[in-house]
């Protein structure tokens, strides 16, 4: 499965935590298969949505672990797993594919980002991708990281023959478009989030990594076939519907809101682990009411 | 014609000057001619690659009736008013629709930026709307003013009758989606370049004000046409290969940049006005092989 | 007086607006009377406090010649004579001089930001210094114009002389510090608010242009004088206590926030041009209460 | 030693690596040796310049035992305990208490920055200070995390017996004086870097944590020392001395040249680990140079 190109719709999915902010790695399990049935492409383990930050080491193996296990080859699977520094990325990396994950989904290092040139990046990416035994893609999460590639170093990381992919969260058309003009041929650019699905896909994307998908598996995809049997009015209206869901369980209320979504579905949502908060009631009876309105509760979509 | 939504391919055109910096209108009719008789739908006078912002009062308004009379109602006309006053911005959207301009567009106000909240702007576009005998178009060049406005005052002021649309600048796909999906039906979005016509267009944009338009109108106007009719495949290939020309003439190389390249189609072009400097020797020579390689120079699109 | 280095405590004044908006030369003619016979050394006509950006062309003009006429060489003159072109800058500053100005503060130009590079700005600065019977000020307020100049840019500025001084609002103790190692040795720094005047001043500033300066001389001048006196624990006290007026007639309530203040101290004040707002009962009330709590309203400094 | 107010000048010790980037503790203990009997007042374990971003959770608890081992007492120790969970953070931080530590130096959690509002920083570092059996001082360094944390927040912290002081890394005049104007009596503020020492210093710092103190602790005290003793004058010109080998180990090499200036004063340097790269010849000729030209090689300050 790790041959082939990346695409399609896959959730990031919500690492879910018990009483005292401990791993439930039942409930986890638990949505990962209900995902695996779903009409998702697949996960996306240990992603942004998935408090990977907040993680310790032995937690994110569990994580990873628990999700090849629960997902069982009827989805691809892939894995976020950079870390600050080279060697631990690479450390992680090999891991996640040893445990059975197709692709790592290898965030950049940001911390000293004053210092994370060019010539620092693309030796880091290449570095890990020539140590790991699986495909790797770059993530770009510039809203949390404060660090964006420029179009010029993600399209040389296209070159490397086991750089076969990038998730760029930004959403921004310009920089998808500039992307798509000059990476390798088949290297597959991902949309970040629904909100920017269908511009994206319009451009040349492949798919895209959505946090609504872990709530609403359904829409999310079928804007993806809508735009692929081109019923573009179709796919215009769906795109334009799942805006304000989207914003609820992303830029609004992040992943508390998410999580809160879940339990509108019948999935394991919770808490997010601190520092981050919970909603107040209001904020969740405006992510159940923002839900209603767009149609996404209840109802097939 | 103002009675209709604005809409296609319009170029932001260039303000000629001559020796001593002057404005050369006899050059600036001379180019507008041009683009009576091209495949633009409309110009756009006095906007942010017409150098208003250098121009004093008395040029402004020289610049919009030579416009107008150049045009002469073969197409859509076009004219940036706004200012740092709400008083002068309603003199000069006065003039402009007195001179036979068919649409306003309205810069916001931006020096104050810290004090331009929603009250402020809200009240400073109906103030002009209810004042201007033409529509008027939200204008939003975050770029150059540091000031964007929030989807929410944008869909406030998308109430107005007398405020038809707004060309933002951004090319923000998630911005240009939460706008189509809360703005009064009937409100025109135009894309703000043609390096995110494409994307705009697949989340509802009714056309482009695109810099580009003013070398190449041909290709601008065709990859609006291959949208329409469903060619999406052609219409991404074409998007993708004008990303690397509408970056010299706007992004890398700004208004120089555009001067530039109208001299390699046979317009008037020339320097811009200082503190702009015109292109180095070498900075010429990549605008005319990046054209080239895009197979804009010499043959039809 | 023009030759000596610019220094002091300054006052960025307000212009003063009567009925419909309209310039009340005799309100900002009365209020310069006090200036000139108040601690300050001097002031500042046209500058961002004084709205200049919303002002035409000969409301420019008649804020000088009245500013000149009511200080009455009593006082330093500077005068805001920057605009978005080389050659507009040049003919308000020539101008000025014309008028009796003592120095011209020449903000930077900022409309097209990315194309104003070390060599556009360096170019810019020289013509005007060239061809100014008076010395210039650089002029950078990157709050509202988005742009900045590199310490380098100022160094090199620094050398050109008829370039005397800087007005730099950034308040950054790290910016101060290194154009303080790099310029010319008398190349005047000014600060820009008297929320960074002690900073300034320890960093080897020759005084500051402080709006607060327009409601309260004494104290802000003080601050001054504590300092050279080398008392800097009662200098230290005063900054702080300086920190909350100051932010109310700046940051946090901006120029309506000055203005309101100044009808406390039975100065002409008055409201701001449109689109900038007016203060709301409560805002004003906020204004008078923190002035009060900061001891200066109604008792010496 | 714990109970009084923390000030004076520190050092972020840089963290030594050997071959293959593995942790090299003698090195460590070896400069930590020179620091205990230096004109330091203390040093800071795990601090940004101690690349505590690329170690691994095992590696930090070394760092902090060897480095508490080797200043047996001797200065004050500090150490970077903060993680993105509140949870992890509380552990680091207990850990470094049970090892002898002095202050815990927490900084924000910053990846989900979007919703680390007022009451989610409060609540962590509330949560940190009940835990914590030593005293915590909060950590700000946006231009590495990307999160700010507004005065009135700090204030809030500063009235907890357990919070007592801060670094903040921004060099903002303004914010240092804010700080200053509103925190609880007796709360400690503390300059981020030797290039905003003395501003800092007549705000009211109580001293600084500067990583220039790693390669010349000797200048760095002096200037606490010369402003303490009103030589305003001295203390003026050395600290625009030390603006240029400041940057040199900070903004523009980094701590890849923090490294290479330790190899020039004869104390273990080496390598930053990847991927931050080491400097290229020329550049480690530029920063020799930098403190040739500021006369901080082989003469005393």
């Amino acid at each position: 499965m790790a041959a082939r190109q990346p695409g399609g719709i896959l959730a990031p999915v919500a690492t879910i935590f018990g009483a005292d902010d401990e791993l439930d790695l039942a409930a986890l399990a638990a949505n990962l298969g209900v995902y695996a049935e779903s009409e998702l492409d697949g996960v996306v383990l240990l992603g942004s949505t998935g408090e990977f930050a907040t993680l310790d080491p032995h937690e994110r193996e569990a994580v990873v672990e628990t999700g090849v296990e629960a997902i069982a080859g009827r989805r691809v699977v892939m894995a976020g797993t950079g870390a600050e520094s080279t060697r631990r990325t690479i450390e992680q990396t090999r891991h996640a594919a040893a445990a059975g994950v197709d692709f790592a989904l290898v965030i950049t290092p940001h911390y000293y980002k004053t210092r994370y040139d060019r010539a620092a990046m693309v030796r880091h990416y290449q570095m890990v991708a020539e140590s790991s035994p699986i495909p790797i893609l770059v993530y770009v999460m510039a809203a949390y990281t404060g660090l964006d590639l420029a179009t010029p170093i993600i399209a040389e990381l296209s070159r490397h023959p086991n750089i076969v992919g990038i998730k760029d969260s930004g959403g921004h058309a310009v920089k998808i478009a500039d992307m798509m003009a000059t990476v390798e041929p088949g290297f597959a650019v991902l949309a970040g989030s629904a909100n920017s699905l269908l511009a994206s896909l319009v451009l040349g994307a492949t798919g895209g990594i959505v946090a609504l998908g872990n709530v609403v598996p359904a829409p999310c995809k079928l804007l993806h076939t809508l735009y692929e049997e081109g019923r573009l009015d179709e796919a215009q209206a769906l795109q334009l519907r799942l805006m304000a869901p989207n914003a609820a369980v992303t830029t609004t209320y992040g992943i508390a809101g998410l999580k809160a979504a879940l339990g509108l579905v019948d999935l394991h949502g919770g808490r997010p682990r601190p520092p981050l908060l919970p909603l107040s009631d209001e904020e969740h009876a405006d992510v159940r009411s923002t839900f209603a309105a767009a149609g996404l509760l209840g109802v097939p979509a």
